[in-house]
């Protein structure tokens, strides 16, 4: 318990620390699905050059029917993690949401503007979370995420998802996905992966938007879960205030355990966090041929920059030969267009 | 706790308590395939009449574009139950597995056959577990099912269904399977609809065989878990001695919340546990129109012939306007040739 306290309060201090500065840089329309379908080349947005290359060698080898390397295409496994590897996460869209959800529980109850975490989430109140711990926190993701039912919740996700803007730059949350990896995302069902999101968000936030955003399936999101209560009294699913699966760092592997029931072949995760480094590590002792990849936020002109204090995602990327996405080096265009 | 040990006593002791008198009828080789394809009839085992016409018809109904039933294919989930709902439960396979850990253990280390509940199992010592109780039903679980790698485990149910044979008649697991619900499926695949197994069993055991037994993908199953842990040094998930989620009853709509994340729109179930009337209830309180199902097993010849002692399941039926398949007059087949 006390390590996801510590993630939910470093997320929640990150939100109220986020500079007005951060911007956003999306690029102007350009249409590389036409650039594409000329060329042939299945992932327009990426530079080429030995990752690219890379790549697409190994998406090639493993399904090349005879050849030694070949994998049958039920174990075509691929998992991505979200935050950071599909979409932007200077701030988490989670902590947005959950912010939305104060404010709209405030404005439909003007009275708890007074009451905590209400009060502090409104007055931009960082001390409260500071001082309050563990206890402060639970209130927060307590009140904004359970003690309804699924069908409300998934409500309110969907009315948030509708309107959401991007904070730092005035772009809808479609916006903040990667162009480059849809393409892959793309490039890996054409050729016969099923693909799969691996969060550490609550997996109703991002199943809310993995089909339209992804193209991804509801029931191919693995993510962090809270206990679900089934009431026979009103035929509904309860959603209730304890944490019941975790789906960061060790977690990854069990949640994939769980709900996909194999190792992947191909997962992608980002530095920043440290929390897909396990998930990493469990696809490379696949005993078909596999592929890691893990992305490098090294560019603050197009996206952020940012490293983890003790550099371990791309220190034990180095150990164990992972292939690393620079995004300055390696993606032609960052963000998708709409 | 209290409820999960109960289901797992009764169910040792519905093992010690089969009769040798037990049969299976499994009928002569017919080509209903060939007979489907000329007759273009999508349910050649399943004999005409309302129930039949009525499958089709909803299936029709809700698939045609533009109709007011209509639903998306992304909302087309159809779940079903395995024991008793698409092979039979007389005695449970899941049981078989668990009798044959127990031999293969003693045979790997033969002092273990004085240990319990070795000994209890290898003796049938049907006292043992009825006076041991929780405690010792906890003991086998553990020892069989738990406390082993995943890869270990799998390795294990493989290879337990190379050669297992169903007790009463000397056939292969795989021939108990349930013809017309095996059109049953492909029907509804081939409508569009996403089939998954919703299992009291546990899911790495049914998920060993889904794809060749079923045409259902191991992410597709939904079953009870044990409490999975992922060692970091050894790079695999442990299995741990405790039951994280107990996929029966009320636990089905919350085990389908957490893997499939919506309400289903297509379920069939079994009477003879009462398990799966949460479920059947659960899809009737979709936004979409729904369709329910209930095998009977009323066919002692062919089939077995059993009954909850209360008949809740087919009241409940009854009361919901469910519908019901008597084996008996709806199936012209009943097992699956090979």
């Amino acid at each position: 318990m006390h390590k996801r306290v510590i993630f939910l309060l470093l997320l929640v201090l990150f939100f109220f620390s986020c500079k007005k500065s951060d911007t956003l840089t999306v690029p102007t329309t350009e249409n590389k699905q036409t650039e594409n379908s000329i060329s042939g080349d299945p992932l327009p947005s990426w530079n080429n050059g030995p990752l690219k290359e890379d790549i697409i060698a190994y998406v090639e080898k493993v399904t090349k029917k005879g050849g030694t390397d070949f994998i049958p295409i039920e174990d075509r496994i691929a998992t991505f993690d979200n935050d950071g590897t599909l979409w932007a996460e200077r701030p988490y869209v989670q902590e947005l949401f959950a912010f939305y959800q104060v404010k709209k529980m405030v404005g439909a109850n003007p009275s708890l503007a007074q009451k905590q975490p209400f009060k502090a989430v409104i007055e931009k109140d960082k001390s409260y979370f500071e001082k309050g711990g563990d206890k402060a926190l639970i209130q927060l993701v307590g009140a904004t995420h359970t003690g309804m039912t699924e069908d409300e919740f998934e409500t309110s996700v969907n009315t948030f998802f509708k309107d959401a803007k991007y904070p730092g730059k005035n772009v809808p949350v479609k916006q903040i996905r990667y162009q480059p990896q849809l393409e892959l995302l793309n490039y890996l069902r054409a050729n016969g992966f099923k693909t799969y999101i691996v969060t550490g968000g609550t997996i109703e936030v991002v199943r809310a938007i993995s089909q339209d955003f992804y193209g991804i399936p509801k029931d191919q999101v693995v993510g962090t879960s809270f206990k679900y209560k089934y009431d026979n009294a009103k035929n509904t699913i309860q959603r209730e205030s304890v944490l019941d699966h975790f789906n960061d760092k060790e977690g990854k592997p069990v949640g994939i355990q769980l709900h996909i029931g194999e190792r992947p072949v191909f997962v992608c995760g980002n530095e920043g966090g440290a929390g897909d480094i396990a998930m990493l590590k469990y696809s490379q002792g696949n005993k078909y041929p596999s592929f890691q990849l893990l992305v490098n936020h090294n560019d603050s002109i197009r996206e952020y920059s940012y490293q983890e204090k003790d550099n371990l995602s791309l220190s034990t990327a180095a150990k164990n030969k992972w292939h690393v996405v620079s995004i300055k080096d390696d993606w032609k265009k960052v963000f998708a267009d709409k």
